[in-house]
């Protein structure tokens, strides 16, 4: 397929590289031009304006964020894309931005695709990502052979996009809760003098199996946040956003609160570069347990 | 081995009923005593005293809570064990009274193994229990014949008995978590339209696999809470447990603080003996969302 | 003095009346015209543009919300605007916002003073608001004379208009924290059968003497929350509010996230017009406890 | 009257020597018996069992905790009391104690009333403390006498004593969230740059007149704790009964939750021994707040 491709950050340079691999023509454009070099080497063509992405069969998008979003995706764009021309966005954005994007690309006869992915870097160059796809099924069909490409499992969860942005940030937040409570576990643990490996391997090798335990149990164990997997800063901005689609339905979430509460604790005391396994370091700071020492 | 076995409730009879099976010569008592009637036809011993199941080898002891504990192992009863006697108590119990009872136990120059389980009654008939267990090596080495007949797996996690029920409530406080982190996430994508569902699939077919997950969520996702698993109110039990054990070393565990408000908060609505996946509904009636029709 | 008027809500009705009656020439402007008629025929002059009230000596506005002042303060009205002229914002907006237009102003050399008040209608239409002003010193005093005549204090807590901003929302989260507080306590009462309006005797006439606690006490111990004199689903934007001026300085706030949360409980059950008394409504039904019968 | 006094901490001191003044007969016990010398210098006579204090008219008992009150209140003691013999419990207990000691006097034909006090020590000294009493109207009429001498108010809030048991936790768990509250609210200002001196004249100057948030709001602005008038450790004290009471009655209490959470915090920093008004150096830590240097 002819494709364009907008944010070459270490998510979306990934997928493009697996999209040249597979061969497909790929026109990419990232605000900072030097992150298309490598992509430019693989055979990426490297395009100066986001049009000239937004043309071809379809474009796919993967934005740091709401605000980079907008800056990109304006009214001025969609005008000038074809008609029929299909845009997945796989970026984590607001609800909120979903609903209004699906509308602005419906008045125009765009197709508007939502289909973030759960997975980190190491998942995106392996293509092993999981995709969430929502929106109309024959926009999703087109560009299927696409996500076959760079995930190893699509599922199609709704016809408007901005579910598939829901269950994306319900993910996040399962992720982020898991974090807290082990975060809170090592602590009670800690003040008793029980390991937290020991623990680890009776919750993990048991009713908590898959990397999600086992992982960021790893790292809270050793107190060890860097190299940072998932950053709290960016960790907080996705509890941030499924408060905001909780509020919008008037559903309280009181687990998601405390997260966030926690998670401007860390970014409060320097740690929001750090891994988001710093939690377990802001729950041993509220338990007065000073640093172990190296 | 020649022991004796107190409190004979699902969990109880089901273990001791793998202790005969496995040849072992059991006493048994129980508050109730046509509760013993099964086992008697199966081979044990019925006695009408505690003192009398604490005698032989050892004794296990599993009994609701630490009143009913309190009630039945009080100083009388030790002053008349035989010295160098082994108490087991796999009964979930506060880390205080634990501790307490090492010490009486000491004093009396008995030895007390605290072996918790993780494990529904299924698993206890089906002898796949895994057991938490601290206390000294030596009395630990005299019951691993017992543990190997009634569970899958013995992990060792330190000197001081109470540290082995620090490590399950620490465990069941993870299980909480998870089930009131998932009833969020329902009320959060019930209100998108979103099914519970395509959700279980997403994430207990990815980044959270095992049991806890896809067996909550889909009573959370069918709003089924009867046959109950685990009940509200012993949840409940376990989480204020968990936060008297965390108040003694002055940690704070707000999640558990949320997953204690909402326990009562199902309580309240008359659901303390259904499966404590009841706070799927506790979270969907927070959010106004009116219960389906069938 | 010759000043503009915009946003003829209760509040800003209220005021400007006051205005008039001391004498000063008020141009008045309003989104839907007929809220201007009883001004009108108090001396005011109509105004069909927010331009046209952008003149004289000053302006005051008194929209609803971010969005509602964002949609008439643009950058085309401010270009217009006489240099030196002073905008006084009494809304109660965002921190972020009232950012930005301290900025937009000061490049176009206008004076912005951020001027919140505490009170509500009836306090408007009594002339004894308490008015928090922020923002430089010269231009405060050259509206102090208006201040006088609407309200009985001016606090002057700081130069950077925004810092009004946030005294107001901490005001109101302290309002917000009381009236669920009284909520909750309410619920434990009622469990055991102690009446609040004796709870109300003790506190209110002891330790918390004031009208809050005596006030909101009094319709949570009668469940009786209509007329709305503060409505839930404002009180909701107010925690908001407050909550985001938080993160933006990355202070969490555990109790205006628990309000916040009983808030959306509120309003997720249809009472989000009703005075925000209603959550000793929402902390009783988390308790059980059924409406009493008249 | 001829009295009996059981605890001559700082409060009890206090009482019994108002009593004394007034002309009643004391006898006073107190387990470590310095304690006692000042008030045998003004007239009391000291008395070296409880049991000679449970004589005469009536007892007043003021001791710490539920422990200390088990420890001396005790079935022998209470079986060798006069029949119609009035025991006036004035600590803050547990209600589930409250509601056992009740039944305990019952039984034997002795007089319950529970009467908490509102007021620290000076209030003591001054005889200006508040009492909350509750037990049947004929007992407290016979103690009314001594209530007048050492209080400024009497509150009869209902028939069962431990409905003042639970009206006294309630008023403290208001106290305790007040100051949380303030201490959020200062860690909101204080990021913004906003003096929390100018606050406290904002709100204590209008809708929070009264002692608690103006003292209090004090000791947060100037990050002052010492000398403590109530101290963390006890707060939490009270915070922990208040939080039992309700769930006794299976009401959740989400702030009261946060406050526990906060003063574990504190004490787990080393401060509970200072004012409970650290609870705002608990929000400047969670905000990343230094402290500010003198």
């Amino acid at each position: 397929m002819d494709i364009g491709f907008i944010g070459l950050g270490e998510m979306g340079g990934a997928i493009a590289a697996n999209l040249l691999t597979a061969g497909h023509r790929v026109r990419v454009w990232n605000r900072t031009p030097e992150r298309a070099q490598p992509l430019a080497a693989a055979g990426a063509q490297v395009v100066v304006t986001p049009a000239a992405a937004f043309a071809g069969d379809a474009v796919i998008s993967m934005l740091a964020d709401d605000a980079a979003l907008r800056d990109v995706v304006d009214a001025a764009l969609l005008d000038q894309a074809p008609r029929g021309f299909v845009h997945v966005n796989m970026a984590t954005i607001s609800v909120a931005l979903a609903g209004e994007l699906a509308r602005a690309h419906a008045e125009r006869g765009l197709q508007y695709v939502a289909a973030p992915v759960l997975g980190r870097p190491d998942a995106a160059r392996a293509a092993k990502l999981t995709i969430v796809a929502a929106g109309a099924a024959e926009a999703i069909d087109r560009v299927q052979p696409l996500f076959d490409v760079i995930g190893q499992k699509t599922w199609r969860i709704g016809a408007r996009p901005q579910q598939a942005n829901v269950m994306k940030l319900a993910a996040n937040f399962m992720l982020a809760s898991a974090v807290e409570t082990l975060g809170e576990a090592s602590a009670l643990l800690s003040g008793h003098g029980v390991a937290m490996r020991d623990f680890l391997d009776v919750v993990a090798g048991g009713p908590f199996p898959g990397p999600v335990y086992a992982g960021y149990g790893a790292m809270i164990a050793e107190r060890r946040y860097e190299p940072a997997l998932f950053k709290a800063r960016l960790g907080l901005k996705d509890v941030r956003l499924a408060l905001a689609a909780a509020d919008e339905v008037s559903a309280p979430m009181p687990v998601a609160s405390v997260v966030r509460d926690s998670l401007l604790d860390a970014i409060a005391h320097g740690d929001g570069e750090r891994d988001f396994a710093v939690l377990g370091e802001v729950a041993a700071r509220r338990a007065g347990q000073t640093p172990r020492e190296a």
